[in-house]
């Protein structure tokens, strides 16, 4: 079972913070951590910053606060022994999940993957859906082909969009209980916090409007009170 | 116009090497490009490695060899904000192109990749269909629609797999003579060398074949004449 599914169920609140820009400095990334990891569920950094900072600063970080939980969002999209050498790579400096992209399919692609996550006792989470428009294009247009995907790997969890509610609910109703749905696109992207935990989400993503804010501590309560009473006054999932 | 093409045009051999291994230590990297430089089209690095080195080690041989080209082969799919920053991040250290998964589509995805590569320089090529078997559950059920995507688009160029060189031909058919089509899979991943230039590519992606190889001279021009050979003996496109 995920470490991740202690964390909700110790109370932790369900968001999680995704890091992107590198305009967020690293001593404001370490503060950022320290300051709201006893308040959220974990972190997700993004191929930009880690790119920017590189793996040994990203892992100073880590190895200071291990009481929380780092996904590494790099949307793994290649063949079977490229994404297998990246999370190697990535995760010897701690992460606790990758991300990988449904749509490459089973055989010669997600399949090693998740070999190699389960060797290293690593979490995979598999995007079914994308926050932005251009995924009504094509993404969303195979969407059961991808679930399909997903129940034949059985991965810790799924991504879905929050800006989308009507796709939460079908990635919800299609898998059942059985897998996390963590949901980007709350605050900068548009859609309200404790919307996608209403559709059927278990973690909301949050970025800019945690990492923007001059107080961290603030802006992820406030992200938390949001859900709360969201969920209070609507008829949810 | 892309530099690529003038390199071609110049008689450099249609050969892209893959880098992805991060086994292949600095000096081999540094080794194998000054050696094959002036043999091949460019070089193309893979997320596992430019992790793994960083992008001030990856900055430093990319520096001393300027005269060939370099692509960033980070798959990029995600919303048009995290690929644009991943680009601007990774275009600072000399890459000349970036290549990024068709399947994100063009609104909020795709379409502000493009600016952001226009106004940096960079060349942008959109994967259609990928090398592995798994490309055949999803990706290759959709890739008209991914071909009408790279239409919108306008990139430099496509990738398109040599293992399966009918999906290379319609890829050709379909667009016709605008874009230039990089096709992975030569070498390890069995596709022979020429067969997928015969189907319709321009350059052909070899990466173990050549850096797995004691001598990168020998690798390199074995694959060229191999090439070659098969280009006279077979009826192509």
């Amino acid at each position: 079972l995920s470490r991740l599914l202690d964390l909700i169920r110790s109370g932790r609140g369900r968001v999680i913070v995704a890091i992107d820009d590198p305009l967020i400095t690293l001593s404001k990334f370490k503060e950022l951590v320290m300051k709201t990891k006893d308040a959220v569920s974990g972190f997700k950094l993004g191929l930009p910053y880690i790119l920017s900072y590189g793996l040994d600063n990203i892992k100073s970080v880590i190895t200071d606060f291990r009481d929380t939980y780092y996904i590494a969002d790099l949307k793994l999209a290649d063949i079977d022994v490229v994404m297998s050498l990246t999370t190697k790579v990535v995760c010897r400096v701690g992460f606790n999940g990758v991300i990988a992209h449904g749509f490459v399919g089973l055989k010669g692609g997600l399949d090693g993957l998740k070999s190699v996550c389960d060797e290293l006792g690593v979490d995979l989470y598999i995007v079914t859906s994308m926050s932005h428009l251009g995924s009504t294009e094509i993404y969303d247009l195979v969407i059961d082909k991808v679930l399909s995907v997903v129940e034949g790997l059985r991965p810790t969890g799924v991504i879905a969009p929050a800006t989308r509610p009507e796709v939460i609910r079908r990635v919800r109703n299609y898998l059942g209980r059985t897998y996390l749905i963590l949901s980007p696109g709350v605050g900068a992207q548009g859609a309200t916090p404790g919307s996608a935990i209403c559709a059927g989400a278990d973690l909301e993503i949050v970025g800019r409007a945690i990492t923007s804010s001059q107080d961290f501590v603030k802006a992820s309560e406030e992200v938390i009170k949001s859900q709360l009473k969201y969920l209070e006054v609507s008829r949810c999932y």
